[in-house]
């Protein structure tokens, strides 16, 4: 009798265990540049170990190595197609460590989820895309040919995606692109997501004296930490609007399939605030289409002065905050960054400057493509009535280098749920959600080769 | 040949070296409670050296001890006259230690200044007294009984000074007070004081969820560190003055002895600008007038997100400002905070939380007072035409415990320059105004005996 592509992935991740453990072990930070080299030896042997060939490509300046692999359809499988997995195999800062319940890099069960940095974003979905491979093979052969691009740095905003595309297009060519990242909403459902937002980071530094200062001499002195304060004060109104000027101009109108579609996503207020514990009310009266095309000002941190126990009675020279800003179509980030630092000046902060420290233009693939009607059908085997297609995602990827470069469309879908916290401690999967990725990956490629 | 008090005041700070390096040694940071008993057992040992009786006071509950010093008038001095000595022996953080030139907790001789932290503020000018106390000794006898009281937790706000006051009342009586702190302001200046700003330290905190998110829902989620920077700009216009409704409403205003001497007061911008390298502006145009009598409202530390290297793109569940106020003659700190929290709800931020950390109310002695004139007077022997009388000083000390309890006038005078940094990396003094300061307080012994 033979097994169901269902029973073959389940059997495979059960083999694949302690891989997915020994690669969570690594401590991957690239904001650290912790782990970069054991990691891509890592990603090259998980890779042959599944017949692929790859190439670790050394050859963009200043870059973490990007691991390249390449598997041809199987004897039964479509030759003239070819599907491309983009993932990443570096993690965000496990901080703040005290808040994790369990060790950071070691891969643990609690409650029927695994729970480690990097699981959800996103070295487990890459390895749920191995184990598919593998149960494709053990079945009907792989459906078409597969390549696979996974780089070091896009926790720090790919800052060498673009040279990398640009060097390589050849070889990366492929017919549509699979990204990282997505999973189910706080309503359970399954999202299939077709683009993402933008990115531009920054910080805010002033400084107005070349020493911290007795805070007595505040009866004269100016103060960084309530220049920093105000200026940012007046940058963003409270109902949430950025208060620069020229900031929203670029903003596209959503066309009539993106409107449709929007308008469909659901969101579950109740089971949000649950998830996230928020307690304030959010922000926004639509947070659908917030999600889908807002532009967002968000401060990362901010760090001044004494920040220890007790009292210090210091009045600071310097203080410094860092902000990211989510873009949507079609914003650019150093036009944004070039009018916050006019704003600043017009406000009267011309003494707090913008240090622009990244930036990715946002992506979003055509709804009506063949591949995006592709997924959304295929997910119904896996996933009945709960799957919704999302214009774009509210967070960040490098889509738009591959998506302009290769002139594919491009779908993410993954194994997150709305509890996952990635970027947070205790970053966390749910296993049946898991298991349920992989398989749905498992007939995406299937349905792909046979279209 | 008979020395004169100069000439002796010399030889014993030559020979007190090394015990002013050991006293430095010590790194009683007391927000920290750190080597609080080492110090206590120096500072025993230092003062049975010249003589004194000690005692340490360790009955007032959950205080760092106080050291309690008593030395009779010598044989032709005047038994009927008591001075109290009020110096503490704890030191500030000395953070941020990457800024420092030395080792912070090493006495370094740096182009004919003393470097250390706690040289300026305090422990510097206890060691100048003791000194003193040798050189008088040594020639004509100690002019009148001396006391000192010797305090672990001024830099923390003095939080036991008000019931140690109380229970040693009767210990603690003197005729006159001469307190800790002073020397020569930017104009080279020596300053004789006779009052203190009050404090009210406090925390603004904000939560808005139960964990750090990912920086792409600030579509719809709220932000503790916006929340944050909005409160904080409501409650402070531009011109550094505070919008908290009731919060000038206690100012007494000067009498018209304290206006003339406020109005005698100098006040170099070009030599202040120049000491502490100020990038912006003066926040008042009467900088003389706000060091005396303006209530400020500094925000000492911003803490929120992440604040280390590179790019993380969350968004914080939580915030933190750690604030002072310095107040004047007749706020009170607590019902400042309670105007503060009441004026926040006003302004929409009832989830931001005044947390109230410290208070001490100001004082200020009658600038007509018979010893406040002596002070003056004597000071024309070391210090020529360049001395001034200052009603209060921008800093804040206990000293209204005392003055109101024991009912003397209190003088302050010190080893600072204007470029002294006490609290800030590299704290330091001039090692010729350490011993004009030795000499001064000698002076004002033998005078006070005298008259």
């Amino acid at each position: 009798m033979t097994m169901t592509l269902k029973q073959a992935v389940e059997q495979e991740l059960v083999a694949d265990h302690d891989r997915l453990a020994a690669y969570l072990k690594l401590e991957t930070v690239s904001a650290q540049h912790r782990e970069i080299d054991e990691t891509v030896d890592f990603l090259e042997q998980a890779f042959k170990s599944v017949g692929a060939t790859v190439t670790v490509w050394r050859d963009v300046a200043g870059s973490h190595p990007f691991v390249f692999a390449t598997l041809p359809a199987g004897p039964t499988g479509n030759a003239d197609k070819t599907l491309l997995f983009y993932n990443h195999y570096d993690v965000q800062p496990p901080e703040p460590l005290d808040e994790w319940q369990t060790a950071p890099f070691d891969l643990t069960e609690v409650d029927g989820k695994y729970v480690a940095r990097g699981v959800s974003d996103d070295k487990g979905e890459l390895m749920a895309r191995l184990s598919a491979v593998k149960a494709l093979q053990a079945t009907s052969g792989l459906p078409c040919n597969l390549k696979f691009i996974v780089e070091g740095e896009e926790e720090i905003g790919s800052p060498h995606i673009a040279p990398m595309v640009q060097q390589h297009a050849a070889e990366l060519a492929a017919d549509v692109i699979v990204w990282e990242t997505g999973g189910k909403d706080a309503d359970e459902n399954f999202d299939i997501t077709c683009g993402v937002k933008g990115i531009m980071s920054f910080e805010l530094r002033v400084k107005t004296a070349e020493k911290d200062l007795h805070s007595s001499l505040a009866a004269y002195a100016d103060n960084a930490a309530w220049r920093l304060t105000r200026a940012l004060a007046s940058l963003r109104g409270p109902d949430n609007r950025v208060l620069v000027a020229g900031f929203y101009d670029d903003v596209r109108v959503l066309t009539a399939e993106e409107q449709r579609a929007t308008a469909a996503l659901p969101f579950n207020e109740t089971t949000t605030r649950e998830n996230f514990s928020l307690k304030r009310p959010l922000v926004t009266t639509d947070p659908v289409a917030a999600l889908v095309n807002a532009t967002t000002m968000t401060i990362n941190g901010l760090s001044s002065g004494y920040e220890g126990e007790g009292v210090k009675t210091v009045l600071p020279k310097q203080a410094t905050a860092k902000l990211d800003c989510r873009l949507v179509p079609n914003q650019e980030p150093k036009k944004l960054a070039q009018l916050i630092q006019a704003q600043l000046v017009r406000n009267g902060f011309e003494d707090v400057e913008v240090v622009y420290l990244l930036g990715e233009k946002p992506f979003r693939s055509k709804l009506t493509d063949p591949f995006v009607q592709l997924a959304v059908k295929t997910a119904a085997k896996i996933y009945g009535d709960r799957v919704k297609l999302v214009p774009n995602a509210a967070g960040t990827g490098p889509q738009v280098f591959f998506g302009e470069t290769l002139q594919a469309p491009i779908v993410a879908f993954g194994t997150t749920w709305a509890g996952s916290g990635p970027h947070a401690p205790n970053e966390n999967i749910r296993i049946a959600d898991y298991q349920q990725d992989a398989w749905y990956t498992a007939e995406v490629l299937r349905d792909f080769g046979m279209e």
